[in-house]
């Protein structure tokens, strides 16, 4: 079955986000969709008089903050795309980590930073995944809103790629699982400045001295580590890489972007 | 089976929802919630600059307030309640009409007025009962938000009691349903000005007789227009009474509210 993450740049942009629902509805078998926020959640924030903050690129979540991406995540952007991917033929099932008690998680410790109401998930074996099962079973779809849950009534905001990774590994036992990450590039890039410039395949040994020479940074590393983490955990590959890049999965030639592997032959 | 519709005004009220779904929860047996909308909306829509307007108690639905109400009703309200299940240990699912196809509808088409993104459902039989009873059996407990969706990727503002009606009709089949509309009264009153005159039966012949006395009148009649129409088509009971009567649909004197049926003996 393929995971899907997709990122806010593609949810910002009716129209590459519409040709990415036609893709991701053709794919055959199983799959399931997990969308990030994307800026809406920033000018409605606004208008609502909610600042964003950030540390270290993860979003604080006040109180405010957590009604607001509430709102956007699970209630605008996750029903849109549901209401989008039903008219293409695909029976998507919006979710948040709270719906069928999916994906529980605690609030992470304040430590030197608050974070507030931002959820972390204890590992893929917390994930309700007969739950999943049964959705899939039930010949639905499940797109997953950026939100998990505490288990006491809160909902927790959180990573999106963590959740998207998350539930690969959590599904990897009863499924063949492809996890792919759609962002704003055609994949891992040798250099930044040449948008063409795809690493193909990266290992464990690759990523390492990827790291060591700064050709991976910022944002790139949770997104990798997740990736081996999955792929340590039973998911059979994961592939990065930007959201036009879907139909490739199924061509002769396989994915147009990075493919990661925990070694490569 | 039960369906238990709760209104905008418990929804308002923290300590009356926490309350509510306490006895929501602990109801036996498959069960399944539809939520209203509350005033909550009209403030975050004054507060984004949406203006609410209504024709006849309708709300009219343009692009912006269709925004709003997926922010507010599939979003904000839908996730707290589910959270707040799951807490209580009912293992909810939020969903609107368009999450499993489960409640496809067509918007109002424009007469002497536009309601714009409104949605009417054509009937039961349009309902996918088959997606709402895989999710029962799966043991999960739907929560709907009052929208529904049009099949071409459109969703669209329906109202709360047509949509416990309709789907309280679709599962007659297959369960023995009981419809209960929570409100903000104790049941139908002979006197609105005496909250304790409550009618305890309507059948028919009862309501013709009310309606031409004035008895019942306003938001009532759509209410009740409903409830006959469930009853009509196999729904075994419909009750209507405040939200705080759901532990007496156990005891040994029933339902403290109002019960309808076609005919009483």
């Amino acid at each position: 079955m393929y995971i899907i993450k997709i990122g806010g740049n593609v949810l910002d942009n009716p129209e590459r986000l519409q040709r990415f629902l036609i893709d991701f509805a053709a794919l055959p078998g199983p799959k399931l969709l997990v969308h990030g926020g994307g800026k809406i959640a920033s000018t409605i924030g606004l208008q609502l008089g909610i600042q964003p903050a950030y540390v270290e690129g993860r979003r604080l979540t006040d109180a405010g903050t957590l009604k607001l991406v509430t709102m956007v995540y699970a209630g605008l952007i996750n029903k849109n795309v549901v209401a989008q991917l039903q008219a293409l033929g695909c029976n998507a099932i919006g979710m948040t980590g709270a719906d069928a008690n999916a994906i529980p998680a605690t609030r992470r410790p304040v430590k030197k930073v608050d974070y507030g109401f931002a959820g972390d998930i204890a590992g893929p074996e917390t994930v309700n995944a007969n739950a999943i099962k049964a959705l899939l079973q039930a010949g639905l779809t499940p797109a997953f809103a950026p939100l998990t849950h505490d288990g006491q009534g809160s909902l927790l905001n959180t990573n999106a790629d963590t959740i998207a990774s998350v539930l690969a590994t959590a599904l990897a036992p009863h499924y063949e699982v492809k996890l792919v990450y759609c962002f704003e590039k055609k994949g891992v890039l040798a250099d930044a400045e040449d948008d063409d410039a795809v690493i193909p395949h990266i290992d464990q040994h690759r990523y390492s001295s990827l790291k060591a020479d700064g050709v991976v940074k910022d944002g790139m590393i949770p997104k990798l580590d997740n990736a081996f983490a999955a792929l340590q955990h039973g998911v059979s590959a994961v592939l990065i890489g930007e959201a036009e890049a879907l139909p490739s999965l199924a061509t002769a030639q396989g994915f147009s972007g990075t493919t990661i592997a925990l070694k490569h032959g």
